[in-house]
C-alpha cells in the first residue's frame, strides 16, 4: 500500500488572498488536492497516468475546519494522510501548519469515489489497498 | 431576523470546469459564499456595508457532499438557508439543484464566526438574531 | 452576422479581490470570456452547442489595459464588440465600465483561433462571417 | 539593479485545466505574477516586504500570446526578464516553455505602475533602477 503520510510545502499566491488580507477559504480544497496528488506520486503513481488508464477519483465529501488565517507568501506544511481505503472509496485527512512554528492553521478530510471515464463506480486500484 | 431561505441562480463558467469535463469541486465554496451574500442582501444588508462598519464573517467550518457533477453553462438553483444564529456564530445550509428537474447535485453547510477588523471575536449584529 | 456589440453586468465576487483591496488582474480574462459567451448567445448560439459540434475557439492573443481598480460587489458593465472575423480567427474588444458613472476601468482585446476537437485549425462557422 | 532574468518551474494544477483538456488561459497572468515575485526575491526583496513599506506594484498593461496549450502536471519553465525600469514603471517579458524540449508555449509582457497604499503614483524604489 502507499505510504500513509506525505508532506508538501505550499506558498500562498497573491491572487489567493482576498480583501480581508488572508487566503480565501476556497483555496484550501485546491491545496488538499495538491497534497493528494503528491501523496499518490510518492506512492509511485501520477494521477495523470491513472486517468490515462481510465481511473478517476472524484471528491464525494469535503470537510474543512479553519482555525487561523494563512497569509500571502508564508511557507506552509501540508500533511496528507490516507486514513481509509475500501473497494470503492479512498479517504484522506489533511493538516495545514505554519512552517517555522508548526502552528495548526486548518484541518480537513475528503472522501473520494473511484469512477471510470463515464463516471460509473469502479473498484479502487489494487496498489492502493492495504496489504499486511 | 433575516429571511430564513434565499435562492439564487448560478451558471458555471468555462474556467470553472476541469479536464474531467465537470465543475471543479473547489468552486462550490465560492458559490456558497455568493448564496450567503445574496441571502444577507435580501435581509437588507450588503456584506460590504458590514465590513465598512468593522463587522467581518470568517468561515470557520465547511462541509460539502457532492452527489452529481455540475456542467458548464447549465443554470443551477442554489438555496441558502440560515440554520442557526448564536452570539458569536451564524450557520447556513446549502442545496444546489439542476434547474429544470430540481435534481440535487450537492449539499453543504458552513459555520461563520463574527470578528472585528483585527480578527478578534465580536458579537453577531442584532439584526441577524432571531426575534419572536 | 452576429450583433456587433453586447453588454453584460458583472459583479466582482469576494474571492476575486486580493489583499490590496481590489479585483485581481487575472480575473478580467474570465469576465471577457463571459462577455464573449453572452455575445455569442445573443447571436443565437451557445458555446456549449458549438463544442458539441466540434467547433472550439481558443484564445491566441490577449491584451488588457487596466486604468482604474474594480471593487468588490460593485456592478460593472462589460461591453464586448466583435471587431473582425476572418476565415480562421475572430477578434473582440472589451470595455469595462463602472455602472452608475460609465467611468472606464479597463479595456481589452482578444484574438481567437477556431480549431477542431483535436486542436487543428478549422474554418470559422459561416454564421459568424460578415454578410452585406 | 536586479538580475535581468530569472526562471522558475510551474506545474499546472488540476483545477487550472478546463473541459477542453488544457490549462485555461486566465491562469497565465497568475504564473507571470509568480515569475515576477521570484525575480524580485532573487534580487533580494520579497514583495510582501515592499508592501509593508508602502510600495505597491499594480499591473497597468498585460499582453499574452498563446502558441501551444499547456497540460496538467507537466513541468514548465517560466523565464521572467526585466526589460525596462523608469521612474514610475517596471516592465517585464515572460517566456513559458515545456521543460524537456524547451518548446515555447506562450509569451507575455506586463507594465507595472508603482503606487503607494492609497493608490497614488510613487517613484520606483532605487534598487530597481539600472546602475552602471
Amino acid at each position: 500500500m502507499a505510504e500513509r503520510e506525505h508532506t508538501i510545502t505550499v506558498v500562498p499566491r497573491y491572487c489567493e488572498t482576498d480583501q480581508a488580507g488572508v487566503v480565501h477559504h476556497s483555496v484550501y480544497p485546491i491545496w488538499f488536492e495538491m497534497g493528494r496528488t503528491e501523496w499518490l506520486r510518492a506512492a509511485g503513481v501520477a494521477y495523470s497516468q491513472l486517468e490515462n488508464e481510465g481511473v478517476y477519483f472524484v471528491v464525494f465529501q469535503l470537510t474543512i475546519k479553519y482555525h487561523r488565517p494563512a497569509y500571502y507568501d508564508e511557507p506552509l506544511d501540508l500533511t496528507t494522510t490516507c486514513t481509509k481505503v475500501s473497494s470503492a472509496r479512498v479517504e484522506h485527512a489533511y493538516r495545514l501548519c505554519r512552517r517555522p512554528t508548526g502552528l495548526l492553521l486548518a484541518e480537513g478530510a475528503t472522501v473520494l469515489a473511484c469512477v471510470d471515464a463515464a463516471g460509473r463506480p469502479r473498484r479502487v486500484p489494487d496498489f492502493l489497498h492495504e496489504t499486511p
